[in-house]
């Protein structure tokens, strides 16, 4: 992120920096002992996460509190107070209102959460390949011999080429994977790295498809009746970003008419499926509780994002990994 | 293979090269149409695979023929008759009796099945971590959060690192993992690979224990009681190469009193395990019916390189892995 550096704040030389922490106590632990004098202030839970003092310079906040309190459609009076600066501790940033991202600076964890997603996505495509759940002998009359699918040879599509993308790509590099990836900007690719003209060509070409791109209005119901009538009927699609990127009742039809051939979806939409939803019973789904993000260290690695941003801040210096709001990501 | 170069054998210019071929009907079609003039005989179903008609060159063979036989412990009267080549459709030559490694010269497919072997390590390295296969949501009130394992910073260690070993380093490494191997020759490790003194400081580093190696006198029950006293108590072990080298009670001990944490055993002793054994039911054991070598393609990969091995022959050229009687593989 190339920000000019700034003139430095008075943050850290003033009497008592004040943090609103809506990342719970851990955090608040964490950013009592980072600073000399700072004022972290935990919000009652339940309170609107919109809800600031008027004297908090700083906001560390994530998706969960504004998904339960529906945010209003306009800012509510007074927003943003004199709050300088917000971090959301998630990558994505879709879950907050308009108003906010096109408030003061918000930065988002971008790149925490790359390497737990990127083996959960080399996990769903070994076990498709492979069927390695099915593969366990339980008892002596299913010891049987079958070939499995392989890796190797098959092209493996990257909707979004981020930090998460890009961790993907590495992993299956080795296993002579053919990789084509989509990029919105005209960003770099690896040198191996096939660019995708569009989602249409880079579904066609598949069989991994991988989403994990920002939900934007662009890219809401990406993949849709249209985009999967193109695609292999051998097909995998691995969700690991947002349910609203696939239209859910098209993924059915395909899958129903054989037209592809799986899916392993982390995230649906909503959160989970109201009971009785055919994604939980389906023999081409492999739904898992969007999950693939979070290790023992992911709110270790958020806390750290999230106070190494707050230091910039202070010091005036560039801050990381800031969400442009033309693009909502 | 650094073999000197032969003499050209008449083998190609001779009226008709005699071929005992032991490895099925499609490998037979593939040999007479390799040959100009092949005489290529296909030995009736349940013969004693040595037994060798006198006027064949070479024979192609695989294991199964000798177990289903069991191989008399010397060699039977007049063998090896007049055969000048083996070549074995199989990695691991430990089925065939020693007097047969010690005939004519005997060529393996090493290095044929690395890449499926590798892929599956890869999943099973994933499912232990991650219990990939017990993350998948049936029904709405499974739908909880939990943190992953990860791969990353876990260190692999590899018992054995020919073709099989590197190509699951390969896999491994860009996971983030620490690598670490057991080669048997001063033969070269990769330059991000620490070398392993010996079998028992390899399996106390280890986070994944792969067995790659071949099975013989030396390594025969090489994972026994001793060795795994050292083990960390979160260690998964991942056998890809022959049940026998482990001691099995050993493994089930240390599983059971929660010394190791897991294995997946795609080989056993024997094999199957007979009905009502503890590897079935095991919530520790992920058991497979030795199917990680085997994919749509391993058939063609194997008779592809017989093929080139009795080119190789015909020409006088070297010999590919040719396998040292000495040594056992």
């Amino acid at each position: 992120m190339s920000e000019p550096r700034q003139a430095p704040h008075d943050l850290e030389a003033s009497s008592s920096p004040v943090i609103v922490n809506q990342g719970g106590a851990q955090l608040a632990a964490r950013l009592e002992a980072h600073w000399s004098k700072p004022r972290v202030i935990s919000p009652p839970k339940g309170a609107p996460p919109w809800d600031i003092p008027p004297d908090a310079d700083m906001l560390v906040t994530q998706p969960g509190p504004w998904l339960a309190a529906r945010a209003p459609a306009s800012a509510p009076p007074g927003w943003p107070f004199n709050l300088r600066f917000i971090q959301a501790l998630s990558t994505g940033v879709d879950s907050f209102p308009r108003w906010m991202l096109e408030g003061p600076p918000l930065s988002c964890a971008r790149g925490v959460a790359a390497t737990p997603i990127a083996e959960f996505v080399m996990a769903a495509m070994l076990n498709f390949e492979k069927d390695f759940a099915g593969l366990r002998v339980r008892q002596r009359d299913q010891w049987k011999s079958r070939p499995l699918g392989l890796l190797a040879g098959r092209t493996l599509a990257i909707a979004g080429y981020g930090a998460i993308g890009r961790a993907i790509a590495a992993r299956g590099r080795p296993f002579g994977m053919r990789l084509i990836a989509l990029r919105r900007s005209d960003g770099p690719l690896d040198p191996d790295v096939a660019r995708a003209p569009d989602f249409a060509t880079l579904t066609a070409e598949a069989d991994h498809l991988v989403l994990s791109l920002p939900l934007t209005t662009q890219t809401h119901r990406l993949l849709n009746t249209s985009v999967l009538a193109g695609a292999k009927s051998n097909l995998h699609v691995v969700n690991v970003a947002r349910g609203q990127l696939i239209d859910q009742e098209a993924l059915l039809a395909a899958l129903d008419e054989g037209r592809i051939a799986g899916a392993t979806l982390d995230v649906t939409d909503p959160e989970p499926p109201p009971e009785g939803h055919p994604f939980y019973a389906h023999p081409k789904i492999w739904l898992t509780p969007h999950i693939s993000w979070g290790d023992a260290k992911s709110g270790e690695r958020a806390a750290a994002k999230a106070l190494a941003n707050l230091d910039h801040y202070a010091r005036g210096e560039a801050l990381e990994d800031l969400v442009e709001p033309a693009l909502g990501y």
